[in-house]
């Protein structure tokens, strides 16, 4: 899977994904009023709102972008309706052409991770049946629980042609907490990090690895760090733009190929149409604008192109 | 929350919840080929399955518990209407009186541990209507992101009167890869265990906190001195059973006035007709008889009584 994103990235000339996290506040109103007067003020109406919103905006940057990144919490958080326009999502983005990254940080003990696996990016038999209930190509994945959480993932990855991203210094003020300690010297994302390759080495596709890790751009002195502990491992970035990051901070993410990294961003993109910048425009046209704009800040200031 | 969930402990005389983790293997053949031949190989015939399995160990065995313990995964692998499955579980085990511990294991940025805190723990305002999407009484918290992760989930028990239980120690075999790692003489799982405290002294209710933990039974030693480091953190057990922790080990789990822990059993009741002690018994007997079992071996082993 990662050689098919990656095939993608440098036919787009864009190491980059937009995050389609449907924050309520972020729809359009007009687009809300219009279901709510359908169907009322109910989980579905939401559920079809959010999936008209994510459709407007594949429409809009499809051509643009390998890839999109829907986190799955904010389409969790409607319910039953809430995930249906997340596989909805999922089916119209494949339709379009993208790449899927499930944000779904999922990890558990070996049995349950199985069952998370299969679910996400395997196949269920049920009888002479094959079905891929949620069908992403790739999934992000918490290595909390140890390789008997991530395991099954990567046994998945080889039987189903998918990848993953484990999550290793994530972007938030606090995930120092526990990612920085250190271990006879050595912090504990990068005891993480050194189980990447070990997992990854099991999942090799062309000259990286199914096995990604998530690196936040907002901590660049570590991802300079991780870049060469991970050789073989596409990292993807997120916290460009609204959290802090920005195209120079992401230099020492990428590789002398310039591969190696896929930056997210996620309300910096879908919520352009808030930001001044882009007044006058609606969601759509703001949302292509400024992925125009990321995609020019990634390749001049973290990949050197003129 | 808490004092709830101990109210029904003591009710029911027993510190025990029952997993309710569907593997399709444990399912009896006769409720999945009456699906099968209502709604095709399907997965909604799976989720109709599941749900009835569910119901019948329900009906079962509720009189004896204070409460079920759905692991998500087993419903989020069959897609859409696995997971119309586990909300009709929650839903009928609160109509039997259950408290309903989600076993989700969820954890991300702070915005993103919102939605999943409100998502499953709280409630929904759309225009002037509240809805609870999967309302369940307890979930489970993965910490590796750190304050920003939890935060959000401790803030819904607060505002919903709901509870977490965060990962400390997990049960499985590898949990010690990074759980178990030093730092400054202090394992990694203790760190975590002293947030707990902190998280936990913002959510007390009663004598306990709505931030509880989870400690592997398999891991009995690190069980006595993490009851003494949280002393007023509930701990759910898993990994009696089936993972090969037994009443014995767990005594050191509890505090001195009986409470402090609650053990889960999944595949040692929900599959007991699968088991040569209980054979002649369908699984509403047999996960009735392995209860009563386990309910025996808790109060006389762990918790001393004659």
């Amino acid at each position: 899977m990662i050689s098919k994103l990656i095939n993608e990235i440098k036919k787009k000339n864009a190491p980059i994904v937009v995050g389609l996290d449907p924050q309520l506040s972020f729809v359009p109103e007009e687009i809300l009023n219009k279901w709510y007067a359908e169907k009322g003020e109910t989980l579905e109406a939401i559920g079809e709102a959010i999936y008209e919103y994510n459709v407007g905006l594949m429409d809009s940057v499809s051509d643009l972008i390998p890839a999109v990144k829907p986190q799955i919490a904010m389409y969790e958080q409607f319910g039953i309706p809430g995930l249906v326009a997340y596989k909805k999502t999922v089916e119209y983005a494949h339709s379009k052409g993208l790449v899927v990254i499930g944000d779904i940080k999922r990890g558990d003990i070996g049995s349950t991770s199985t069952a998370y696996a299969v679910g996400h990016i395997g196949t269920v038999k049920i009888g002479d049946k094959s079905i891929k209930p949620f069908d992403e190509d790739i999934v992000t994945v918490n290595p909390y629980l140890g390789s008997d959480g991530v395991k099954p993932f990567v046994d998945v990855c080889n039987s189903d042609d998918r990848g993953i991203f484990v999550l290793v210094k994530t972007s938030n003020p606090s995930s120092g907490e526990l990612q920085d300690k250190e271990t006879d010297g050595t912090p504990i994302y990068e005891v993480v990090a050194e189980k990447v390759n070990e997992w990854g080495a099991e999942s090799m596709d062309g000259d990286y690895s199914n096995v990604g890790a998530v690196v936040g751009a907002t901590y660049p002195e570590m991802g300079v760090r991780l870049r060469k502990l991970m050789p073989k491992t596409y990292i993807l970035v997120p916290g460009y733009g609204a959290q802090g990051g920005s195209g120079k901070d992401l230099k020492g993410f990428f590789n002398e190929d310039g591969l190696g990294a896929i930056v997210n961003s996620s309300r910096g993109i879908i919520a352009a149409y808030k930001n001044e910048k882009y007044a006058g425009m609606d969601y759509k046209e703001a949302a292509r604008a400024a992925t125009i704009d990321m995609i020019e800040d990634i390749r001049v200031n973290a990949l050197g192109a003129n």
